[in-house]
C-alpha cells in the first residue's frame, strides 16, 4: 500500500506526505488530524462522483464530521467570487477555528482551499488530498495557496502548511492525457533544476510513464517530492533556494495570463517556458549547446508543447514584470548552468530577454 | 517628542510602537524599515487631506519611493471589494514582495491595508501609521488583519505583526467625538479585564481624556499598549490568552453584524457589550455586586452607550454562534472576575445567555 512517508522538515510544522494506491480508503493516514473535528471536503464536479464518497467514508471511519462544499472546475474559477463561496459555506456551516478543510482536487481545488483554510477566521488547518498528477508532485507540497487575479496569476494568497498530503496514485488512472502530461513536465523540472540521475532516469522511463506504469509512477511522484520536500526545508518562504522551483515559471505565468487561464494548462505552459529558460541558458550562461533541444525532446515525448505562442514582445514583458520573484523592475529568471543544476538570476539583461522572444 | 518605544517581543518578528506627539514628521523612525524600498500609502479621503503629504515628505526623507492608494472610509467599505482594489493599484503599480504598504488610518484602514500586505504576492511588510484614538490602543498593535464577510466581521484573515507601529497623537486632535469615545472604549476595556489600577486612573481622569489633554492621553494610550503587547507576546495566535482582549466582543459583535457594519461603531458595540458581560458575570461568576453599574458609569462617562439595542434573543445567538472564540457550537464569552480580572468562559450556558438577552 504505501511505505514510510515522506516529511517535510518545517519543525513544528512538519507534516508527512504518504504516497500510494489506495490512500483514499486509509483512515488510518487521518485519524491523527481529524478525530473529533468537523471536516469540510472542498472538491469540485468532475472529482466528487469518483472521490468524494470514499474520502468522506474514510473521514467517518477517522471520527470526523465531514461536510462537502463544491467549486467550479478550472484554472479560471480560481478566483475571489470562488473563494467567497467557500467562506459563506463554512460560515453557513458554522465552522469554527477547529474545523479543517480537507482539498480534494487538483491545483486548482487545492491552491484556492488552501488559502480559504489560510484566511478563515485568520487560519484554521488543512489536509491536501491531490488527485491529478500536477498535484501531487508538486502544487500539494510546500504551502503555497493562492488565488488568481485579473493581473496576475497566484498574485493573492499565503504560505500555510497543510497537516498532511495524502497522494493516492490510484486516482490518476482516470486523468486526461492533456492534464496527465501537463504533470509530467512538472516532474521533468525537478530533474533539470536539481538532479541529473532522474532527468536520465526519466529519459529512460519516459514510455513506462505514459502509460501509467504503477512502479514507475510511483518512484517518478516520491522522487519528485523528495526534492520538493528538501527545497521548501531549505527556504519555506521563497527567500533564496526556493524560486528555482519556478524555472519555466516566469514564461510560462505571463503565457497563461496572455492567453487566459485556463486555455493553455499550467504544465503546458511551463514546458514552453523551461524550453524558452534553457535556450536564453544556452546564450547567456554555461548551459551546453544542445540541452535546450535534449529537453524539449524529453517534454515532446511527454506530449508537451515546447514552443510558445505567437505574441508581442512588450506584451510579454509586461506580463513577465508582473512575476512574484522580480525586485525593483528587473527580471528575474530561473536559468540553468546545466541539466540538473538550475540557478536564479536577478536581473536578467531585457534586451537578451527581448532578442530570444523575437527569435522564438 | 517620544520616549523610548514599546517593544512587542516575538522573536523575530519583535517591532516596536512608537507613542508621541509630531511622529508623523520623523523620517528617523521610518529609515530602518523603508530605505531604498516602494512604499504604497494606504489610506482614505478623509485622512489624506491632513496628514497623507506630511507622512509621503517623511517617507521620501527617509529615504523611500512613495504612492498613494485611497481606500472608501468606513467599517462598510473594509470588504473584499475594497481590498481587491488596494491589489489592482499595488499590481498596476508593479508593486514587488520588496515593496511594502503603509496603513494610515484608523483601524478600518488598518485591518484592511494589513490584509493586503498579509497576502499580496503571499505576503509583504507593512508599517501601522493609526490615526484615530481605537486604532492607537488597540487595532494597530498585534497583527490580526482582516475584512468583514456579509456572515460576520473579521472572518476573513490573517495574522501578520507590522515592522513598526507610529502612533502620532497629535493626529487626535482632529477626530469626531464619538470616534474618539469609540475608542475610550478599548482603553476602559484593557483596565476591566487586566489592570484594577489603570481602572481607577481612568475613574479620576476622564475628564482630561474627554478633554483630550496630551498628558492624560499619552499615558492612556501607553498603558493600553503596553498591555496589549504582554497578551500578544504571551499569545500571538490567540490559542488562550489573547481571547482576554475580546471582553465585550462577543455580544459586540452581534451587534455590529445585526445592526449593519457602522451604524454602530465598533466601540460602542463593544462598550454595550462589556456591560452584558458584565452583567452576566454577576449573574453567573464571583463578580462583585455593582461592578456592572460601576463599568457602565465610566463608559457612560466617556459618552458610550451601556444599553444594547433591542434585538430578538434568536437572532442574537445566531450572530454569536458565528464568533471566532467559539469551539463545537457552544458559546465561549469573556466574562469577569472581578474588574481588572477577565476569564474566558469556553461553554457559557446558552439559557443563562438568553435569560441576560430578554432582560436587557
Amino acid at each position: 500500500m504505501t511505505s514510510s512517508p515522506l516529511v517535510v522538515g518545517l519543525g513544528d510544522r512538519s507534516y508527512p506526505i504518504h504516497i500510494g494506491d489506495g490512500l483514499l480508503d486509509r483512515e488510518d493516514l487521518l485519524a491523527p488530524h481529524v478525530a473529533g473535528r468537523r471536516s469540510f471536503v472542498v472538491t469540485n464536479p468532475t472529482i466528487a462522483p469518483r472521490y468524494a464518497g470514499r474520502l468522506e467514508a474514510s473521514l467517518s471511519r477517522a471520527g470526523a464530521m465531514t461536510s462537502r462544499i463544491e467549486i467550479a472546475d478550472g484554472e479560471a474559477h480560481k478566483d475571489w467570487r470562488t473563494l467567497d463561496g467557500v467562506f459563506t459555506a463554512l460560515l453557513g456551516a458554522g465552522a469554527d477555528r477547529r474545523s479543517l478543510v480537507v482539498a480534494l482536487g487538483g491545483g486548482v481545488v487545492g491552491d484556492l482551499a488552501g488559502f480559504a483554510a489560510a484566511t478563515y477566521q485568520r487560519g484554521i488547518d488543512f489536509i491536501q488530498v491531490p488527485t491529478t498528477l500536477l498535484a501531487q508532485v508538486d502544487s500539494s507540497v510546500g504551502g503555497k495557496t493562492a488565488i488568481n487575479h485579473p493581473l496576475g496569476k497566484n498574485m493573492v494568497g499565503a504560505f500555510h502548511q497543510p497537516l498532511a498530503v495524502i497522494a493516492d496514485t490510484g486516482t490518476l488512472a482516470s486523468l486526461p492525457g492533456r492534464e496527465f502530461a501537463a504533470g509530467l513536465a512538472e516532474v521533468v523540472k525537478y530533474g533539470a533544476i536539481r538532479d541529473l540521475a532522474f532527468f536520465e532516469w526519466l529519459e529512460a522511463r519516459m514510455d513506462d510513464l505514459k502509460a501509467r506504469r504503477e512502479d514507475a509512477l510511483s518512484y517518478a511522484i516520491r522522487r519528485s517530492c523528495e526534492l520538493k520536500a528538501e527545497i521548501v526545508a531549505l527556504d519555506e518562504r521563497e527567500a533564496g533556494v526556493r524560486a528555482l522551483l519556478n524555472l519555466g515559471h516566469t514564461f510560462g505565468h505571463a503565457i497563461e495570463t496572455l492567453e487566459g487561464y485556463g486555455s493553455w494548462l499550467h504544465g503546458e505552459a511551463v514546458a514552453a517556458g523551461m524550453v524558452l529558460a534553457a535556450r536564453f541558458s544556452e546564450r547567456h550562461r554555461r548551459l551546453a549547446p544542445g540541452s535546450a533541444d535534449r529537453l524539449a525532446r524529453l517534454l515532446a515525448r511527454a506530449d508537451l508543447p515546447v514552443v510558445p505562442p505567437r505574441l508581442a514582445t512588450d506584451r510579454w514583458l509586461t506580463a513577465m514584470g508582473r512575476d512574484k520573484k522580480n525586485e525593483g523592475g528587473r527580471i528575474t529568471l530561473v536559468l540553468m548552468d546545466a541539466i540538473g543544476q538550475a540557478v536564479i538570476e536577478k536581473a536578467a539583461p531585457v534586451p537578451a530577454i527581448e532578442a530570444l522572444l523575437g527569435d522564438a
